[in-house]
């Protein structure tokens, strides 16, 4: 703790140690993971001073698995008379990409991210790159300091600060189903338009518009057009507090 | 240690300590975990007399986002220089439900289920909940021995024995393209055939069929059409070698 605080102190990361430590409670030791995690994939074009160290995609792979697993573990242990469907559903609605965009934000994440500027402009980016770089900082913890406590890190200040679980018993997995709902009693025309394909490692990307009686409204983006249709309703749903 | 044995000695489940002794390699502390992970949702209908204490499909909830994320820091560690969509798709290509299945049966687990004996003659349902209950296992393994333990298993005595990397990266991921292809060449007409919608835990499960110039080859079941499609594909190319 102490060499953590010197370092945190004097090192040329002096400011990535501190807000590391500001938003998560805790001095990093290995802070080069962080500094990975942090660092989205458009930001490799600017750093041809400083030679690309890695973007956070392989990270966000491993945090994502160790998120999914300890709230796994949690939903297991607090639904003891819960069936499988049932906590397959609470944790998709926990570990979802806006919640988790949500939650980094509210934690300041957006704050640290590396990224190419010329993107800035466009918050659904800035959202999804929040969201995804979350996940990779909980890779980076588990790496750092290992699994009891990232564990505890998970359920001390992700589940038990964010999550509300009587509020995700009544809430519906479906946003789109209830846009549509709200829709049909507004007597409005819902469309979910797709406006683009991006290929990103060999994978497609799927922006989809949801227009209102043809105006465009909001977007959604994922590799999956379902869940990119979901995500959008989602924003939408939480956007007009339907 | 002692305890454990002189209870596989003793106990009235000496049974199922020996065999889960000579299949994991270690003797369980909570038995009643590992009792529950061996029963399928099916043996329920048989226990009037003997009171039903649950099926495996909580434990296999649970044991899926164990393995899954061992798995996923095997392989960040392992295959440094990869990308996230590569490391997705071993991934998918080690905890798939077909290697489950196939790892389950090599290491014995099949023996243990308790399930309805209707379904025995069924060779596609002994396969999956062979798999299914491969998962729970780890599940209960997880709760009753923690993560440094269930890691360390699922490394050594899963990953290390059971799967062979080299083999797995020229592995296509889609048996089904694979299918298709070598019909083809082969000058015979394939077809994908629903077969049958069950429902499940109110979650629909379809069976399909391979049929080759209209004859019915092999099955495959999943709550995914796809999937099914993929499950069996890969018996069938498997089987034929191909």
């Amino acid at each position: 703790m102490i060499k953590n605080f010197l370092l945190a102190k004097f090192s040329r990361n002096k400011k990535l140690y501190q807000h590391l430590y500001n938003i998560f409670g805790f001095y990093p030791d290995r802070i080069s993971l962080y500094k990975i995690a942090i660092t989205h994939n458009s930001y490799k074009h600017l750093t041809a001073k400083e030679p690309q160290k890695g973007n956070n995609e392989r990270l966000e792979f491993l945090g994502d698995a160790v998120l999914g697993m300890v709230v796994a573990e949690k939903l297991y242990l607090k639904f003891p008379y819960q069936n499988e469907g049932f906590l397959t559903e609470m944790r998709s609605k926990i570990v979802g990409r806006n919640k988790l965009n949500m939650i980094g934000k509210k934690m300041g994440i957006h704050q640290l991210l590396k990224y190419d500027p010329k993107l800035k402009s466009n918050p659904v980016f800035l959202d999804a790159i929040t969201g995804n770089a979350f996940e990779s900082l909980i890779g980076a913890i588990y790496l750092d300091k290992g699994f009891v406590f990232t564990r505890k890190f998970i359920i001390e200040k992700i589940i038990e600060q964010h999550i509300d679980f009587s509020e995700l018993l009544i809430q519906e997995l479906s946003y789109k189903a209830k846009l549509v709902k709200w829709a049909q009693k507004e007597k409005k025309k819902v469309d979910f338009v797709l406006k683009n394909v991006e290929v990103e490692n060999k994978r497609k990307i799927y922006e989809i518009c949801i227009t209102l009686d043809g105006e465009e409204i909001i977007f959604g983006r994922n590799h999956s057009k379902k869940i990119a249709e979901e995500v959008a309703s989602e924003k939408f749903c939480l956007q007009m507090d339907i």
